[in-house]
């Protein structure tokens, strides 16, 4: 199944591959895809029935007694599992995950009603209506609160994880559901209703790909409706930022308010301009996409800094210690940098999802794949947990589904779908997009063809593509070579390439590939360090690590003897890297020497006072960001002082 | 009349001397004084009239028909000018503005209900109670919303204007207003009823200072029920830390929620504790001002730095671009300061006191008197003003009064009141509090001293005090050596004093002083150099420039060649001093020889691929922080990148 499907898409350079035809295997991903099987969709579907969201569609259809829960969106978080366990079927036997997976689309056939309706809360008149609602037991409060309801965010869901099933299994029962709740969604929000649009997008995208699933316009015209209606008087919106309604939709050209609603909605703006071509849309898309990387992406990929309302803040306001960065939002860039290298086929957008997955999306799981980051900050002073808020937490928690849990099944859908997103396919040419140990099974033309992709990447810079096609093939065998990877060696069958692989770019390789031939790509894993736009201007007198694509911090407990504020790195610090197998995961560490430099407790000092204490040399640890917190709770950092930045 | 009335005060050190006894002569606060007074609140009247913030008394006192405006708490607004002009009445011939008030004090009498009640908006059901009440043309919505009625908070600000009015004028009329006010709270609120208490602190430090006045116990022990009440059960508030009713007072140990309620509940206690000697509260006390000095206090002064909720951030938050610091905090934070000092006789509140006038205080009013500033942020990056919030303005307004307008009238007051925070009056002993040019006229015992203090403070150290007392007479003086002045030197009568003065504590003379006699101190007013904590991690590599009180900025109009976040100083830059008295006001700005640093559109760069751009000098700035955005409004910034921590 292909996660989303440009195939038939009139204005896509790339499609798709489907990932059925993708394994990836012995590896950090793999890993993580592992634990995602095995432990975290399990404990989230146990956790969606200990709080009440299955028996909140026993409740809708009269199966079961009792109020609905109350969460937010509720409804959203068991299709985002259903979603994910259908990813994974692509990869791995039947299993006891389907067969709850058919138990609860038994339960949806049963509460969806004649109209094609489903949503249990305005079913029932439960749930969080009962926070702004008095009665709702009738029909009447149904698509009146289009700014909070979620009832077209719920349904975007429940589109996107129908899609999911019908492809991995052929059955047409959940896609049914689906399309009469589409088909009803259409009736009252289509070009000839144009009723209003949703205050949290999500229903745009999902409606784009059921018309690549079924070939019905209709869905894709709903969503341009959904689309164009916003910003105007009848967006039935309040018209604010916050919303993305504050203006038509083609002069937005900057990100503005709730990060996940602004990149969910950049994603669907993607799906329609792939469909329709619509050049203002494209203003839109490429504006808001150099706003994001040039002035509002955390270096980790987060985005949507601002603690309050989970949003977009001013042009670098890339806040540290009370940053947010919420998971969700970074799997929102990485769904909308996808959508945005399918239309262009350009490496910068893959650049940016490989940024945001290895960092500020992978943080967002424990290792034991049971406790979830909701925020992503870049800095963790060390106190008391969530004291008064304005900071995110220094612990994963379980205990996201008392309350909204947006963020562990979205990971759960995402880290299934990661095989969907390793290749690509072009006019004539596969697209390399990410360099993931994995082996693909693809045709070309009529022709079969294997490329197995031998690597530790993300960990060693070198990659080993061995092409197999069924007989000789010509083709343009795409490679992207990151952003950061200068001087990239490439051989062929052991002969070094005579061109400079470009950073940032594609490399094309374009020959007749035989049986056994051989790619091998070396790219530089050294330490580099980061520095930030002056205007980001708490990074002053701080560098970042990064070493490919991973982002580095430091963190309380490797600094047992010295107070986390009190670390620092000589500029020129030369700094090698270990293989930590034990401590922490299968990881590569930065060690290297730093400096302490103490200081009293007087909040401001005169510099002509600062004795020159003695500054101590200590041993310097960094470990991949979205490790941290995996030990011990405890201060952290991602920009780090240098020595000579810190003034005595 | 005297601001605060200590002298009866049963466990307070000091008492204050009526401020009509000092005048305030040819300097900067004398030159804020009058622009206070012929400019800024002639205009504020104007602007109550205009925004029907009198009309409302008229309503309520059935002499208008119409509806009370709608802003929060606006008669505040106006009791907080009728204090500003009984303050100014001490110092200036009677005038227009005095007959003003009168007027507006016969719409008070004609308000006041039999019981004592009086409150524009709950009178006449209107104004922002149209916000959360249907109708409330009754009592019965009287005393119910304690969260947020603001009953309880305009009706501590009558007090205080009324106790003013009565210290200027000696009539009882307001007086009398007030306290038949107090009583309704006292039989409502009293020891007996324990009713809850306000959600915004203001009260109790009024009703103390009534008790002073009338000498009737009643406000005292109103005042601390409460005080008392807050945190448990029957606060009648939601127990939150915003309110500062998440637990008991006595075991509120740390600055929380909103600054100006938490600043203004502080200047209560200390009230209380001033009468009742009461260790436990001694001890929220001292915590308190401890937790605001060394982890939640910029450098300026401000307090409260979480722009969402005007509030105290988490130890060390103390932000620069979305730094809130209102306007009120500082004010709120100097009155306490100022009660913490009656209470103890410790200079280090009037340091605080000082560093929050000169910088977060002061700046807070345009140079025409005429536009305020809400928020006083250490940085502003010039980019569109409010754009999406979150940052405070880069330019004053004069629109305040169409809202919530509590800064301007609580500036007025601040303002008028200065000549009565200079000195202090101890056990035998005259307290020079504060370095300002003015005559103070004094008793001691039977015998008239005049005190004359020459100086150009703050922009220049020397100081003259002539000390003319009627007979010859043994007293110590006690001056404060501000906690920056290393090296202090003191002559009396031209010789130079044989002890070093310590900085951070009063200096006492104590001899028999003589007709004639000279006292003159001489503080070192070179530029310092400031740095902060390292736990303040968004200073890293900056620093800040004070000389003496003053903390200065860098301004985007004195750098037309380069844009501001390029701006940098080297660590050993030699800088000098200049009067300016044409560009800004009589101030004196720094100069000196920076260095620009250009930089790239790029937001993470590799430190390596940095090419050692040519570093530009260029002439150096700094401007008093209070004297920002009163020329072309644009970046700013408090703390200066180091040039060398600028990485290349």
């Amino acid at each position: 199944m292909k996660v989303t499907d440009f195939s038939e898409s009139r204005y896509a350079e790339l499609e798709g591959i489907p990932l059925e035809n993708v394994e990836i295997q012995d590896c950090l991903l793999s890993d993580k895809m592992e634990i995602n099987r095995s432990k975290s969709i399990p404990h989230q579907l146990s956790e969606c029935e200990r709080t009440g969201r299955i028996k909140n569609f026993k409740i809708a259809a009269g199966l079961a007694e009792g109020e609905v829960s109350e969460h937010l969106a509720a409804d959203s978080d068991v299709y985002k599992i259903l979603e994910g366990i259908s990813y994974d079927l692509a990869n791995t036997d039947k299993n006891k995950l389907q067969r709850e997976m058919e138990k609860i689309l038994d339960l949806l056939e049963k509460c969806q009603e004649g109209n094609g309706y489903i949503n249990t809360s305005y079913q029932t008149g439960g749930g969080y209506l009962t926070q702004s609602y008095t009665t709702a037991e009738d029909e009447s409060d149904r698509w009146k609160d289009l700014e909070h309801g979620h009832e077209l965010y719920c349904g975007g869901h429940l589109i996107q994880a129908a899609i999911a099933h019908h492809r991995a299994t052929g059955k047409r029962k959940f896609l049914r559901i689906a399309q009469r709740w589409a088909d009803l969604v259409t009736e009252k929000f289509g070009p000839t209703a144009r009723h209003g649009t949703g205050g949290h997008p999500e229903i745009e995208m999902a409606l784009v790909e059921l018309y690549r699933e079924t070939e019905k316009e209709d869905y894709l015209n709903t969503a341009k409706s959904l689309l164009n209606i916003r910003g105007g008087k009848s967006s039935g919106l309040d018209g604010s930022k916050y919303l993305q309604d504050h203006k038509p939709i083609r002069e937005q050209k900057e990100l503005t308010g709730h990060a996940v609603r602004q990149l969910y909605l950049l994603s669907g703006i993607t799906d329609i301009f792939a469909e329709t071509g619509d050049d203002e849309l494209w203003e839109v898309l490429s504006s808001q996409w150099k706003d994001l990387t040039d002035k509002k992406m955390a270096v980790t990929g987060g985005a949507g800094s601002r603690y309050n309302g989970e949003a977009f803040g001013e042009p670098y306001e890339i806040t540290n210690r009370t940053g947010y960065y919420e998971t969700c939002a970074g799997i929102a860039s990485f769904m909308w940098n996808w959508r945005m290298l399918q239309v262009t086929g350009e490496a910068k957008y893959a650049d940016v999802m490989e940024r945001t997955l290895y960092n500020t999306i992978l943080s967002g799981m424990s290792r034991n794949g049971r406790e979830y980051f909701y925020t992503n900050p870049l800095e963790h002073d060390g106190g008391k947990d969530l004291a008064e808020q304005h900071r995110g937490s220094k612990r994963r928690t379980t205990e996201h589904f008392d309350g909204t849990a947006c963020c562990p099944p979205n990971l759960a859908r995402l880290l299934a779908s990661l095989p969907g997103y390793v290749y690509g396919k072009g006019e004539k040419s596969l697209y390399v997009h990410h360099y993931v140990n994995s082996e693909l099974n693809h045709r070309i033309g009529e022709k079969e063809v294997t490329i197995t992709q031998g690597t530790r990447y993300p960990w060693k810079g070198d990659i080993k593509l061995k092409i197999d096609p069924e007989r000789n093939l010509e083709f343009s065998l795409m490679l992207r070579i990151p952003n950061w990877a200068k001087n990239t060696e490439v051989r062929i069958n052991g002969d070094t390439l005579n061109l400079e692989p470009r950073p940032g770019k594609y490399l094309e390789i374009h020959r007749k590939w035989e049986s056994g031939d051989e790619v091998n790509l070396e790219f530089p894993m050294h330490i580099r360090k980061i520095v930030a736009n002056p205007k980001v201007s708490g990074n002053t007198g701080c560098i970042g690590l990064m070493r490919g694509p991973i982002v580095y911090c430091i963190e309380e407990v490797d600094y047992p003897d010295s107070e986390l504020y009190t670390v620092t790195l000589p500029k020129d610090a030369e700094l090698t890297t270990e293989f930590d197998e034990k401590v922490l995961e299968d990881v590569i560490i930065i060690k290297g020497e730093g400096k302490s430099v103490p200081y009293t407790q007087n909040l401001y000092k005169d510099l002509e006072n600062l004795n020159s204490r003695r500054i101590k040399s200590i041993d310097f640890t960094a470990v991949p960001y979205f490790v941290w917190a995996n030990r011990e709770p405890g201060a952290m950092r991602v920009w780090i002082p240098v020595t000579e930045s810190v003034l005595r």
